[in-house]
């Protein structure tokens, strides 16, 4: 399925930049039409129009969408879409319409909630916490520059699946070199049985099918896929 | 030192209290007089006035500071603060004055870095990249919830440092069950010797001195510590 973002700003664009660059179908709805031909050049579908509406909604194609992304800049707008878009589409989740809405006030987010967001993101409490973190603990400024190789706050867990003879299937972290090839490191593996690994043992070869949960810079991990040593959930780690 | 913050917004404000909970000194500087009351009751310090002048940073104590925080609405307000700042205080870092910044755009990034911030904030981009992550990476949620018990993309690194005759004093990660106990990760050590260890085997005692770079979530690890099990840097893991 399809996802459908609410709200072209800052947010919006990069969410849908993100969500291009992984092969994700978008359609986006926003009340200004001067998206529109920037999203065209980009291959994104576009609705011009008030999200709030639910022919709006119903035009972006919410009743197959996979999931519902709200980034409109008033949290008031976001929680009366995420109601609308709950009255089509009831079920939560990964198995139904999944809802990632985006707050500016703590307050919102019970509210978001509420009206049917699976997940709630507020960017300045998190931008706060970062200021805050760089002050108060340096040293887990300097770790990130160690393990990453440059100095970055930008830090990010992603996920990594090994794939039948790439270079994991039967090795282990230790013998790969892992943390100096790929400047990041492994906090969890979630195993193809499904049991789930934290702090893996370094020395335990893993299996195809396996997915590693990475620390590292989006930046970096972004150049290693496009390098084509690791991989995209799905493909394979070469 | 104390920490100089320019602008009582939603940024500032959550900065100003995190810093204010960790014991370190606050002025603020605020164009408008609103915040002088709360700021007040709050026991902050507060100078009303434009940081963009010279006098006003003056008067805030900039000659003296341990560092300066940028959280102006408008990226040209920081940077032009930042050059300010720096024609005072030239000495960047740890032993000068640290400057960290926030921006909205990219575009500010490099401008504030050459104005003379140590560190440059985007919310936006941090916002937005948890939001793809939701959709691009659900084990990493996934993972997140059975490390904290909780569904919190608010992960964050904390450092904790392992003090004389604490708990962790003499005893490996494994012996005290750590990952269970405190619903968290770690992810690297820095030895009282000044090495780090990443991926750290987790059968290997720790010593005093140490400090671990642990991830987790801010609320739970607030938690232990408000509760006297871990312990902010300088204090014990009891
Ligand atoms: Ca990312
Ligand atoms: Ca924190």
């Amino acid at each position: 399925g399809h996802y459908v973002i609410c709200g072209f700003g800052r947010i919006g664009e990069r969410v849908a930049t993100d969500l291009r660059e992984a092969g994700r179908d978008l359609v986006v709805i926003d009340r200004s039409d001067e998206p529109a031909e920037q999203l065209e050049n980009q291959g994104f579908l576009f609705v011009q129009g008030n999200a709030e509406e639910e022919e709006i909604l119903r035009a972006a194609g919410l009743e197959r969408a996979a999931g519902l992304i709200l980034v409109l800049p008033q949290d008031a707008a976001n929680v009366f879409v995420a109601l609308s878009a709950r009255e089509i589409r009831p079920e939560a989740g990964p198995d139904g319409l999944f809802i990632v809405a985006r707050t500016n006030e703590q307050s919102a987010l019970n509210k978001l909630k509420r009206a049917g967001a699976d997940k709630v993101i507020s960017p300045l409490e998190i931008g706060a916490d970062r200021i805050a973190q760089t002050i108060l603990r340096p040293r887990v400024d300097r770790f990130m520059e160690k393990v990453l190789g440059v100095g970055a706050l930008d830090f990010d867990l992603e996920e990594i699946r090994v794939s039948e003879g790439s270079l994991l299937d039967g090795r282990s972290l230790v013998e790969v070199d892992f943390r100096r090839r790929y400047n990041a490191i492994v906090v969890g593996v979630l195993k193809a049985s499904g049991d789930w690994r934290f702090n893996p043992d370094a020395t335990v070869p893993l299996d195809a099918g396996d997915t590693l949960i990475v620390l590292g810079s989006p930046a970096r991990i972004g150049e290693i896929r496009a390098g084509g040593q690791m991989s995209l959930p799905g493909q394979s780690v070469k």
